[in-house]
């Protein structure tokens, strides 16, 4: 309702998505239909719609008895923040003030697709945990801190992420964590019969694993420049993704016993690489680059899984039930350091001046900038994207701890009974078998 | 056979597709390839293509022994109509007259999708209740009716429908709903055991749910004008589903007992949506009118299956497998009568001049219409699909109660079993326990 | 390590995706940024990405026990190679002279994905009976292979071949069965309790089916002719997947007992059109030559499952377990005729003479090239595919019967559980009772 009166104030469409175009068109000598906006980037922006929806989705669905929730719930945490961000990031960024409404176009979808990103993050974090009141609360929150964060990152700072590392991908990962720490369960050992996975559970959470790898090129090049910027970054992330692969089979395989992989490394620390690859997609990073970042990613990734995951629950009481810190936290402060320095090693003789004024956008208030004074900014927004992750999860976590949003109990958790109508009387009579 | 005398006879490519292009290019003064009608229609064609044979395959397999008819048979429906209606549809919409072939681009395997898409609407109403045979025959009538009913309404009375909210969903579900009236079985309840979903049947069809409503934007802008029209449509869509989604979560709650959420609800009216949206996606509907139709869609359409569908059922001797009334035919009246709305309120200061001809192509014949008289066109339009649905179904239902098709028995309706190996001795072993 | 120092010394971006792209542009007189490659290119990359990730993957997943297997393996095999792939074809294709790098765009990603194909078609015939180590050995001569094969085709003979159907298909179909044959087992029936399919599998395997189908017309696109080039082989491709349904679904009842159909059937002869259609898509096939193709195809491949595949089993030791010589060798060679007959009739009056030089490349070294002479060189093209195939084969089956790879017992084929963590303890005891 409230959501109506809002968009009602504030959004308009923009100029390219307006009837008004032919005259737009016209007037700024644009010979094309095809120069609108929406056929640069509408595939792009399908592709993140895939990776939001089914791939963070079917990725969460590995438990073997949250699948409902996994699905059902990234759904509806997805569609409530999508709304959300439209009206968040509108009025930080694309507010005109000449009438003061938000404009909005297909770049304004992508945005809040990328912002529901964070949150979703964060959920994977607490999956199974959580009622979907809490879930609700942790969006709408995660969505205003995350469009406040990104108006100090992308435009005072003036930090470039293409694919969102710092922004959407260091920011979740540790919102997600702070809540969780926040919201940690000493007695979550009593649902410990439901906290894995079984055979067809993990070919389902394949499809998301797949989804999100195929398309991540999509998403780190969705809102780069137009032509050789969108270019660059897909063959970045292309690149980076296929080298994590081969870095995370080996990993896995080495460290397990009898040298037998593990499906949740293959789930999860084959996507490092675009996590890693965001900042810097669109920059010079040369195809090598690529691998190098990448084969670090996929030993940190995976060892991550095997050791880290058990400490973090052990010794700092941080239930982390996806692995983000391993999936998303740390290849994004790895991404963050290496956009800080491809961006500081930036030179004209590489870029060409044009190419180097477009590519890191060194107009009007930042006509002055170098690239490595550019350098330092990047790493000011990482240690930003932190804080707020940080300092935001622990508030919200604060908030989430009321008893009034119906979480489940202890012995209830990672089980799709409390909120879902389960009519499968076979598989009933199973759990309390499992 | 017959189809390829038939395509060997009537069908050729048209101008942007042959070699001739070059020249037609270069005599059309046309600066680059990349304003072939393909690089504007293409990406949203494939993501068509994925709602027509993965969206409503999937969407149909949440019954728990019936999911290889469900993807099977929509596979087999799909690829025998989409050539059926490239003829039908060519003759009355393409059909080039200087040389009485009809000429076939990308725009027309759009338009041969979504004519599929009616038909598979209507499998929706019958599924599990008939045989392979007489599926072909209900595609093979729909087909034919569709491509006359879109003649008369998008030629003749130049309404207009870009998502194809009368064409398609109108027509398509209440001629599935006649021929499930026509079809009646009282002794039914004979195969009960299988009437129902299994945890992971539910999980499959959330793929088609969520591949459905992902890709519906390009549905509803995929014919649209070049430019600002598929822009347009795309945000309105994108909108629309974002809200349905909290609305059918917060009413399926609501009604439920203890709260739960019912996976049929959030598999079926979460897209009620990009329905209800069809007609009006190209108009400036604004972003807020989008969301004040579908939070109304989505509270009409959870509670249709709350209540209605069982009240079909009951009273008016109507089996609707799918629900495709609450998800189909209810939200597309609403769409109509939207559209209608939207367009008789159409003027001049929000289109301007240029803008309003080209959305509503007031040119040609049409050319002294005014909005008001359009909005008048469009009520018709909705009539007519309506007649063509109902009318269609009860004559093709007559047809397929001839006892020549070889349908199932009634304790043997929704299972896989009569017409697939199923190789699964295991499970055929589970099927007398269900 | 080694393909980092390999990238690092020979990969480079191209062009279009170098930030010097806005010098060229205006040095080439090129108006905008859309007319980039990859805006031409980047939505069909992306099907194909989908279709070797997801498609092949999940059409493997079939049998009951070999899930992981299947997608995690072809996941494994489609990243290393597609690295491979670009330093194989970089050499013999885009290699600039001038400075002795490689450079790379969105097409050499395609080429990459097209070159992976081959060895994903070749590991259906040993899916299940061969050890990770193994097919990363089959990938590493596959692309080797496959790049060498490629040029000697595509630029000494001159034939075409947009979709592949020569150089992907014909290849990986032979190369994939000559190794099947030197790693014949006689004692595989120790494993016959798990070469097979249940419930659940099917489904899961149609996921892989639907799209690879959907996004066929994309792979035969992808790296066509800009402008009509590219919009046939689409509109071509797109007519014969759909024939092909319908002629596999007759001939699949027609065959079986009690006119029931066969999931194995449905999902992979359904394929064979895409395949057959390969080569000749961007010519002028004519929809109704491609409607023919394909009702040939289907006949053959769906009779190949019933009678040919058994056949090779027992007495030419060949154990094809997905069959795919009848997927993708026998309606290659068809597809390669199919192209050499429709190369040779091409003439000025269908094409225009523009059309024809275009369509053909007959330029530079081939500029006094004929079109029969080119229906010459196009069987030429499928001879040294299959020879490609057979003899790389047999030497790599050499090579892999070497004891020292890790392969499976006997009695241990078509299992993940040699390989991988499978922690359903449920499933596990179910596995002696299959």
């Amino acid at each position: 309702m409230a959501m109506i009166v809002l968009f009602g104030v504030f959004i308009r469409y923009d100029e390219e998505s307006n009837p008004h175009w032919i005259e737009f068109r016209k007037s700024h000598n644009i010979s094309s239909d095809i120069e609108n906006d929406f056929y640069f980037r509408y595939p792009s922006f399908q592709d993140v719609h895939v990776m939001i929806f089914v791939g963070f989705g079917f990725l969460m669905t590995f438990l073997k008895r949250y699948s409902f929730g996994a699905v059902g719930f990234n759904f509806l945490i997805a569609a409530f923040g999508i709304q959300w961000a439209l009206l968040m990031q509108g009025w930080f960024h694309s507010l005109d003030y000449t009438d003061g409404k938000i404009k909005i176009g297909v770049e304004s979808l992508i945005n809040a697709d990328f912002c529901v990103a964070g949150c979703l993050i964060a959920y994977g974090a607490v999956l199974g945990k959580v009622s979907p009141v809490q879930l609700l609360v942790l969006t709408l929150f995660g969505v205003t801190l995350f469009a406040v964060e990104e108006y100090i990152i992308l435009s005072l700072i003036h930090a470039r992420d293409a694919g969102g590392s710092m922004v959407i991908h260091t920011f979740g990962g540790y919102y997600g964590l702070a809540i969780s720490w926040m919201l940690y369960r000493p007695n979550l050992n009593q649902s410990s019969r439901l906290q894995g996975s079984v055979y067809h559970s993990d070919v389902f959470a394949m499809i998301g694993t797949l989804f999100l790898w195929m398309f991540w090129p999509s998403f780190n090049s969705a809102i780069t420049d137009h032509g050789d910027g969108q270019h660059r970054a897909a063959i970045n992330t292309y690149l980076a993704l296929a080298s994590t692969v081969l870095t995370t089979v080996a990993i896995s395989s080495f460290f397990q016993k009898h040298g037998k992989l593990d499906m949740v490394h293959i789930q999860n620390s084959t996507l490092a690489g675009g996590v890693a690859v965001g900042t810097a997609a669109e920059f010079m990073l040369m195809p090598y680059g690529s691998l190098i970042v990448e084969f670090c990613c996929g030993i940190i990734s995976t060892l991550g899984y095997i050791y880290l995951t058990p400490f973090m629950e052990k010794h700092l009481k941080i239930q982390d039930t996806c692995g983000i810190h391993n999936l998303h936290a740390m290849p994004e402060i790895i991404g963050g350091i290496v956009g800080a320095i491809t961006a500081a090693a930036a030179s004209e003789s590489v870029y060409g001046r044009e190419g180097l004024i477009n590519t890191f956008d060194f107009e009007g208030a930042f006509k002055n900038m170098v690239p490595t004074r550019q350098g330092g900014h990047q790493a000011a927004g990482i240690c930003v994207a932190i804080c707020f992750g940080v300092g935001g999860g622990i508030i919200v976590g604060c908030i989430l701890r009321l008893p009034i949003w119906g979480d489940p109990a202890d012995d209830n958790c990672f089980d799709d009974e409390p909120y879902w109508e389960v009519r499968d009387t076979c598989l009933k009579a199973q759990r309390n078998f499992f």
